[in-house]
């Protein structure tokens, strides 16, 4: 595993010459997330994010400023996704983000020369990073599991194997969408309680899951596995996910084979990769398991990642009703959590994942699953929240909240901070619910 | 519903000027399936498979023989993967079956210019005939769901969904193969029924699935369910597909979301889509469901689809151990019987997934989920065979097997038969168990 690289990137007095930027709560220069952008009528090509503003790389790679691993970064990130860049590895990347950061470091004599090529994110359609090549939906957070277990199995929530596998599922690509996609109310088949048959309809019961992404950045042949502690090495930077969900269709669907229409909709990205790189300083120890959990097998153990496998990252989920945007009122945090409540690491999903042998491959992406605390107020979903409905939310207009209604608009957070450190965050990653198309 | 046209490319007595199509178990001039093939040195390129040769259809578009619709397929296939030509749609993949089948008819008189464009398909190397967007698999195969549910629920094997949801999950595109590609034994973690603890290694319980495999040829936007009735017109052909499983995994990691490794280190598809064009003369009336069983909701109901969903189609499984081969013993036939066995249509498995609105595209691969009969003799998994390891299979040799042992190889076959028509098929999809790489 590569040990977590602290340099002059990272430095807490490093400042930026481009407005904005300094204090920014997601993009100050300590941050420089890759994405895929495009203004009106442009072609989508690779950027970096700093203030307010998105570094052109098209534009980077022929200012004549970049040369070597910086040159090679630069110029693969000039596509309308980011695989070819992703797959040059950490090397090329690192490369570029120093190069960048110095060149956007206040006082940097090429100002002049860089001004031009950033776009104002205010005039940037975002895209999805990379093509998807496979995603993979996890089920680290313990809490959730517990949460959702205790719901139908209250004497016994989390089965017998959650604590010795990374429990996880395959889920669609061809349906994940970058932050503001909107969400058609899906139609599906559910069973209520007490109905004698199923019925076909607009759902119910549409909720939302706060997950982690995890982008990969190389991946393996066919048949060989991926060593825990080079797992690290093939993931390329974490975005926000949200899995929404529709729990009626769930409810019905889901036996014997898992979740499938009920998931496969629409799963919104942040669309900001924060790289593995901008990371550094805020990754930490796991916490240690419980008292009597079993230690993980060999192939999920790695004492590296332990030490700095988890992260200082706290996780939050806002609610907008269309009534509240009419009255300006602002959004109401539904949640607040610390991402330490995943009971296993990215590296270990990784390394489960390939453990059979399965081919992983740039542009791959891996959800968590849903992160929730293990008390009220930080959890990741309505299901949760609402104790499968039965306790409804209520918002500032007086309004209540079981799961989501057409017009709302639901934003998950993220910001990384620790001390000695500055801030970073992922950006926006939202969505607002539309009706049903009957 | 598109009702299946029968034009002169089905004549029984339309025969071919290419030695050994004629009476060819898989490739008469009836059938004429679309593939991907390569020779040594030379790129991928979209072929049609006639007895034991490939059209090049590379060459073919130079030839100067085709023209419009059938030069537009022919063009668009001339490329690594067929997803542009399978995304024309129905018109000009049977404008391109029209024109190639007049080609290779007896009495042809450009048989002088086409005989250099046919390469021995012993030359060829094959390759997924498109890219996999994404892969799901379902579960209609209705005796495999109660053959399996009767080892878990010998009182209840089928749930109470089953009858009403085409049940379905997501599967992995980057670990499809055709037909060829060795099967290494994973490894993976399994806790045997009387173990303390779990462990780690090669997989022990490794078994196979009898399944069809569905090419789609054109998607919907994201939130625009495709309607039952043009269901079909979405489908572009047919294919075996093999889904290697591994019980251990399987049972042990499957609660609460579904199956993950345990089956997504290999999937085995023959190489070559057999197209809905050939397939017309084989539609017949899905069998009426038995009395009692529930009247699927609208969404999935259509008078025509009942008519011609099913197929007069007969799938086989062989095996052949390493010591079988050394002595040339003839493989043995694990089980034989009819695709009726579904209790979904295509058309159904289609409509249902893009019910929500969820967006599929060309080159998604849909899986049937294992076929098996009622009877012993037609059941399509070991799994089933053997009841779960209980009732071992002998070979010829003397062997017995309870699950594949390394060296085994495993082939499936399927035929379409119906009288007044030329039997056509899938050719081989076949792979053999390599040891685990430990």
């Amino acid at each position: 595993m590569i040990t977590a690289v602290i340099d002059e990137t990272h430095a807490p007095d490093r400042t930026s010459w481009v407005p904005g930027a300094d204090g920014h709560a997601d993009f100050p220069i300590q941050n420089l997330p890759l994405g895929v952008f495009s203004r009106e009528g442009e072609s989508p090509r690779g950027g970096i994010a700093i203030g307010n503003s998105i570094v052109d790389l098209a534009a980077l790679t022929r200012s004549g400023l970049l040369e070597g691993e910086a040159m090679a970064a630069a110029s693969a990130a000039s596509a309308p996704a980011l695989n070819a860049m992703l797959a040059l590895g950490a090397g090329p990347r690192r490369a570029l983000r120093r190069r960048v950061s110095a060149l956007l470091s206040a006082g940097a004599h090429e100002r002049e020369s860089i001004a031009p090529m950033l776009v104002p994110a205010s005039e940037a359609a975002m895209h999805l990073p990379a093509h998807v090549g496979d995603y993979t939906d996890f089920y680290v957070g313990i809490h959730h599991a517990t949460n959702i277990g205790s719901i139908f199995r209250p004497d016994n929530p989390l089965l017998p194997n959650y604590k010795h596998v990374p429990i996880g599922y395959h889920g669609r690509a061809s349906t994940i969408r970058p932050s503001g996609a909107p969400l058609i109310r899906p139609q599906g088949q559910t069973r209520a309680p007490d109905a004698a048959a199923p019925s076909f309809g607009p759902v119910r019961r549409l909720d939302y899951e706060l997950e982690l992404g995890v982008w990969l950045a190389r991946g393996n042949d066919l048949g060989a596995p991926i060593p825990i502690a080079e797992a690290s090495d093939h993931v390329a930077g974490l975005t926000l996910l949200n899995d929404w969900s529709a729990r009626d269709v769930q409810a019905w669907e889901y036996q014997p084979l898992g979740p499938f229409l009920a998931k496969n909709f629409l799963t919104t990205v942040s669309p900001w990769i924060v790289t593995m790189e901008a990371l550094a300083p805020f990754r930490r120890a796991q916490p240690p398991r419980p008292e009597g959990d079993p230690q993980p097998l060999p192939y999920l153990w790695d004492e590296a990642d332990q030490r700095e496998g988890a992260l200082s990252l706290e996780l939050e989920v806002f609610l907008s009703s269309a009534a509240m945007r009419e009255k300006h009122i602002a959004p109401l945090r539904l949640s607040r959590g610390p991402a330490s409540n995943m009971y296993w690491t990215v590296a270990q999903m990784v390394a489960h994942h390939a453990s059979n042998g399965c081919q992983m491959q740039t542009g791959d992406l891996l959800g968590s699953g849903t992160i929730s605390g293990p008390q009220d107020g930080s959890q990741g979903s309505l299901m949760e929240i609402t104790r499968s409905g039965k306790q409804p939310v209520t918002l500032p207009t007086g309004e209540t909240r079981t799961f989501l209604e057409d017009g709302d608009e639901l934003m998950l957070a993220g910001h990384f901070r620790t001390e000695g450190a500055v801030s970073i965050g992922f950006g926006e990653c939202r969505g607002v619910v539309m009706p049903a198309r009957i």
